[in-house]
């Protein structure tokens, strides 16, 4: 048997080669979204083929195989760091080994053409003609959780892919005690006297305006670095090659500056994680965030709980009256921060405010969890659908093509996903409670100094990257396990300020 | 021994592993000079290296010599385009295998360092500090040369890499003739009187309006298709991953238009060549141009010989007038012809106009030759320069800086490249006096109706590829051998024309 020595240099090799194709794949999927050609697709999908060929001959080969056994039996003798990039890359090996190759490939067939019966279905509001892609799906998941997690409940075992260590017994208690305090509290705002005019926002915003107004956001955020580009696509995003070339995206509406300015301070919270990774994790499995709701926590830290609070206003105002001198003449500081954090239930999840967000994720969590578990028929999705918008909204979905029909995630097959969206805004809330113990948050927001913040946040989580799982970033982060009561607090605190809410509009 | 459809299917399957990675580098490095983040060099460095050594291990592997070996022997076998694809995978074989590993491994970081040392001494002015790296790179090539083609001087070795089949003895002819042409024809244009008024094109030219004018141009040029995209980078260039991902680049200088415009003309000749190749070639080495003189005569052709044309000032103005209705409501298109033909002597090659441009060529040959030939020592080189300079442009060099210096090319060891861009002129000339014959080029761009040219250079050149050699192109193209006279005797009509030079001129 090869001795460790050996081992870890193959090993080291073997991660050598994969952050190269990871790069090359990364950089293309990126250009591919922002500067390529439209009808480019298709020989750029050959070169993609190719690649994802060579990665997974190497991720999955006998040779790889051996190679993760001789570190395993030297397991004791790994440091912190190579006993985490061994489980990473025995997880990834695992779930490439034990789903049989030839139903793979028919997986992977299944999922590209569920994506255009998708957008069809879609398009025209015919759930019928979906249905049965996600019936196939869903079946294909169970069985392949079957493989590579026999002991695990299958929702629990894709759960874990996105979420290592997430299981429905943790999202029922989370869950419920949004239902319980949530759902009230935006039946309350609805009841208010005191709604919010936004009416000053339907104006003209200039490009030049908006684009001036990134650049100070990207400054004030620290990523003017040399090691964050800004991107234009039809849906903003964030993707990291190295911790030295992290690329977020952002969209720009002429009617409605606050998009831009959100989508930026949102993507450059992930990125802030990807560019404070550790260096000595780079070019390693372990370079990137730890999980999905981690990597969402940083997003929604920034996006909200920075972004929206009234401190921050008084450091952004003057800047957005500096790029539309003319749009903002007559506009104050207090009715801006009062128009980005109202509260409207809406159809879709992706226009949804920072309340009302983690109710379209519970009625899918819901959804996803009967679904695996045989409670419902996927022909009554859009009745459930439709009838947990009712009751956690209060909103009455008119088709589904504004309902059931309106995300991609089933048509990818990224079951067990959603949750760490709503995950991302809890832990967060549960972080800077704990961070306000160590650091004074609203004086230095107030000042526009979000530097310690970020140096804090990546103490507790960025440097880490995925060498520590998520529970353990949230014991460093929250000095705790996870808690929600601390987002719900947080939430029924700052929205009951915004609206004024007294205790007769609990009636 | 394998047998030949084997040896196909394994050719086959090389081929399309070397397209992806060519792809994926392609993709990597337009990336980083139009998006990428500044610091982000080092680590796409590392993941473009792993990605040539994949390369190299492909394209100098003993099992891709043997499989070169077997398709040798069955040569008669072949079809047209698969002994073309033997011919340019045997020749790259060759140059990798035959030049030992260690001292190539020396000259690619000779020509690193060279790199940065030329940069510097560019800077600071300072040869001495540049000299000792041509002496070597110099030294290195022509032993190279002594390996991949032992029975040919080394200067036309290398002349073979970017030209195959140039010799020095048809380039001696070539600048002979300039030599004895145009080295009179500037000197007569500076003596005449016509000198040409170009103050109206000092103002300020916004960019909204230089990007619509490329767009525009673009249309004109047929290069709306959805597989041509435009990027901004500080030197202008064009890119080719397939026939349906070609990108090209532009600068704009909010002081000249024209810089932008010319360079969207000159880099749309080259995407129409990538964009243009047969179906069959791609995803083969036969994809993208013969040769750079053949590539550079269609750049030539779309930017000098229509760009410049009195016939295409009367499509384009226009347009230009409605980009800038304000700039340009008291100039003529007249007047917009003659500046975009005034011929200035300079010290720069890139800034030179359609005259004087090979004429500084000239001047890179006749070094580079007497430097392989062992004419001229290192150390003489800046003097040969400025009295060259003086002797066919009239012009007093006042620096190296603005010499012998200006150029990357010889840091990066391209001793051989500099006459295409010369030859690339020269066979457009030859290419439209022979397209002449077939359609009504004049009228044809008065109209505005490009696709007829483009139809026919695609039909005599663009669709082969590298599967015939550029002497097979031009005799498709020009009907006869390559002949620099219809170059000169062009240049000859149209100048005397624009500056209304007389017989007396000439004394």
């Amino acid at each position: 048997m090869m001795d460790l020595t050996t081992a870890l240099q193959k090993f080291s090799e073997f991660e050598h080669k994969l952050y190269a194709y990871s790069y090359a794949m990364g950089v293309m999927s990126y250009d591919s979204e922002t500067a390529a050609p439209e009808h480019s697709a298709e020989g750029r999908g050959e070169a993609l083929g190719m690649l994802s060929e060579q990665v997974y001959q190497l991720t999955a080969g006998a040779e790889t195989g051996e190679l993760l056994d001789v570190l395993q039996t030297h397991q004791s003798e790994l440091s912190v760091q190579q006993a985490a990039q061994l489980r990473v890359w025995k997880k990834d090996y695992d779930m490439n080994c034990k789903i049989p190759a030839q139903e793979y490939i028919e997986y992977a067939k299944l999922i590209n053409k569920a994506g255009a019966v998708w957008r069809k279905a879609k398009n025209e509001n015919d759930f019928s003609a979906f249905a049965p892609y996600i019936e196939q799906i869903v079946k294909t998941q169970k069985k392949f959780a079957g493989y590579f997690a026999p002991d695990k409940d299958p929702y629990d075992a894709w759960l874990d892919e996105y979420e290592p260590g997430m299981t429905r017994a943790q999202l029922d208690t989370f869950f419920a005690n949004l239902r319980s305090r949530i759902v009230p509290m935006v039946q309350r705002i609805q009841r208010s006297e005191n709604q919010i005019d936004i009416s000053w926002l339907h104006q003209q915003w200039p490009l030049a305006g908006q684009q001036q107004l990134a650049k100070e956001l990207m400054e004030l955020m620290g990523l003017n670095n040399g090691r964050c580009a800004l991107g234009e696509t039809e849906h903003p995003f964030t993707t990291g090659f190295s911790r030295d070339d992290v690329r977020i995206t952002t969209h720009y509406y002429l009617e409605d500056f606050t998009f831009s300015l959100f989508s930026v301070i949102h993507e450059g919270g992930h990125a802030l994680y990807e560019l404070n990774t550790a260096p000595r994790l780079q070019r390693t499995c372990l370079a990137g965030g730890a999980s999905m709701g981690i990597h969402e926590s940083q997003s929604r830290f920034y996006e909200n709980l920075i972004g929206r609070s009234r401190e921050f206003c008084g450091v952004i105002w003057p800047i957005i009256c500096k790029c539309f001198p003319e749009q903002t003449k007559d506009v104050s500081e207090e009715t801006f921060w009062r128009t980005i954090n109202r509260v409207e239930p809406s159809l879709i999840r992706t226009e949804a405010d920072e309340l009302t967000y983690c109710l379209h994720i519970m009625v899918r969590y819901e959804l996803e969890k009967k679904l695996f578990a045989g409670e419902i028929e996927v022909d009554q999705l859009p009745e459930a659908w439709n009838s947990m918008m009712k009751e956690y909204l209060g909103i009455t979905v008119p088709d589904d093509t504004h309902g059931v029909l309106q995300d991609t995630h089933w048509a990818m097959g990224s079951f067990g996903y959603f949750p760490s969206y709503a995950l991302g805004s809890a832990y967060s809330a549960q972080m800077i409670a704990n961070m306000r113990s160590d650091i004074d948050v609203d004086s230095l927001v107030a000042q526009g100094n979000l530097e310690p913040i970020t140096n804090w946040l990546t103490e507790k989580i960025h440097q880490f990257g995925k060498e520590q799982l998520p529970a353990q970033l949230l014991q460093n982060s929250c000095g705790s396990a996870f808690d929600s009561s601390y987002y719900t607090d947080y939430l029924e605190k700052k929205y009951t300020e915004i609206y004024k809410l007294t205790d007769t509009d609990k009636s």
